[in-house]
């Protein structure tokens, strides 16, 4: 019921101190980097610059011990980028705590929904 | 572990769609509402203007079938504000949710603080 097109959605961010963020946008452009090969693919269909997308990928690059998403410089159409294995299970990780979210609060989501002015 | 001052924070947002959202902005904003008794007040607790704290208040007002927030006018000085019964159930709600979430994703949270760059 929560997952309808119109229905509550719950949004699960993490906080790295002292100024880091991982959350939907930054999942978001990994699922893409993946999906599509390209930083810059990746963030036209997020209809964010190539210099935002590459800035975020950088930032999540830092966030962690090991890189999140490798890119191969030059080439016919300059180079490509995929998650590391890292980025893989850290998209996994991501992805998993969603799900437990979801399943932890679905009273109180129902009693929200209840309440909610439709 | 994960809420010692530098540790990772979970962070949990609800959307409401099309176009709302409850978050933890809305949220401290009705803690402080019913710790001060003022919108005022509880908006310079959070350095925001009067009334950008109005709207957010307006908005809380008008996502649910019952008010949030209740403000008495007039008075010596300028009126009050309080949760209501079901505003006071909301900010219960909101907490429950977010030590569930807390609890549910333990094992991630250490996993992420493991890999992250300290």
């Amino acid at each position: 019921m929560e997952n309808s097109d119109d229905g509550l959605r719950l949004v699960l961010r993490i906080d790295f101190p002292p100024g880091n963020r991982l959350g939907h946008g930054k999942i978001r452009l990994m699922e893409l980097i993946a999906e599509t090969g390209s930083i810059s693919a990746a963030g036209r269909a997020m209809d964010m610059s190539y210099r935002r997308a590459w800035l975020l990928v950088d930032a999540l690059n830092n966030m962690f011990d090991l890189p999140v998403v490798e890119s191969q410089r030059g080439g016919k159409q300059g180079g490509g980028a995929a998650l590391t294995e890292f980025g893989t299970s850290l998209l996994h990780t991501y992805r998993t705590m969603q799900k437990k979210l979801d399943q932890a609060v679905k009273s109180e989501v129902d009693w929200l929904e209840k309440n909610r002015r439709q």
